[in-house]
């Protein structure tokens, strides 16, 4: 049985959403959000970064959201439904994009909550912030239009797009009339909403990007 | 043919390293550091992120440097000598170490280069990357304590190691003599100071880390 320890967070939802979708059985332990525990002894002998989320499966401990995305999907997502067959370009492809969301858009989302919560006077750090986030969503937009299906890896939702559609959620949810808010979303990447609004209408993913 | 757009970066250096660990054929595109070539039309078309490395190979081409490294492991390193078997756990573990430095290793990597360049009297900031410093080197040393091999995973030098290294040796490289110098590193990190001088006896490491 799979044993799941997250949080309703950017990454935190990860793993509990692939979960939901491959309709899986598994056991969870979801946090308070912000929660203490996950500094206790008990929680860093599993994830010694202090980190949700942390999936558990046998002799397995695993933690990094994309890496657990990776590990639920090529273990029960045997009819592909939402991956590529290994070793496959488009598996590929899911990796990258996996590694980009993980790197570039999350390190900036975790930038963005530190100095929105404890430093939001500083205007210089507001600003490049911003403009990453331009630069990142500016890459999204283009690759979906260029992605003749809209998708950002081969023509259907794969784990590449659910990565990227939690942390979009996560960023909407965070910054929304706040300094940070991106303006005129919309209107500078119809792309991105156009592939955003097709993910709310997947069975199942309003529940969890609620 | 691999073909390798690269420079003598954090990132750009890994999969340097690993072709030359592996001893393989290919065909290198280094570019002078820093370029303004990767933001020229023809290299956005390769990769429209405008970074390095990116990875040619026949119909794929792929960026985002772990996902490089995973990419060559996984197709050019038959034997398993910078990996472990596909689905076992230690396979599993690499994967999460190599998120582990995109996401927060090469996220405060980049966020140091960026106020040490731009915004170096920035006290606030420089602060709280110091302090995400120690955080992260926490963790790597109490990780190479409690794996008895003191390598990452298992008990061989991978390429989770080697992602980890060559991220050291740039924090080191861009760090030293500055204010986001980590003080005392060796006492305080000793597991850590020990692997990395041991990932420099392996032969052809210090070609790539000069």
């Amino acid at each position: 049985m799979l044993t799941l320890y997250t949080a309703p967070t950017g990454n935190g939802r990860k793993p509990t959403l692939l979960l939901k979708l491959l309709n899986l059985d598994y056991k969870l332990n979801q946090f308070e959000w912000p929660t203490t525990e996950i500094k206790q002894e008990w929680y860093l002998k599993l994830n010694p970064n202090g980190t949700i989320p942390t999936l558990v499966d046998g002799d397995l401990t695993l933690y990094e959201s994309n890496a657990i995305l990776e590990y639920i999907s090529e273990n029960y997502d045997k009819d592909l439904k939402f991956t590529y067959s290994k070793g496959s370009i488009n598996y590929w492809l899911i990796h990258q994009w996996l590694f980009y969301q993980s790197s570039n858009f999350a390190g900036t989302m975790s930038q963005t909550n530190r100095y929105l919560k404890y430093n939001p006077n500083d205007e210089w750090s507001r600003n490049v912030l911003l403009n990453d986030w331009i630069k990142i969503y500016t890459v999204l937009d283009g690759h979906l239009k260029k992605n003749k299906s809209g998708w950002f890896v081969g023509d259907k939702f794969t784990i590449a797009d659910l990565a990227l559609a939690v942390g979009n959620h996560r960023r909407v949810e965070k910054t929304t009339g706040t300094k940070y808010e991106i303006e005129k979303f919309d209107e500078n990447f119809p792309n991105v909403k156009k592939w955003y609004d097709r993910v709310l209408e997947i069975e199942g993913v309003k529940d969890i990007l609620n």
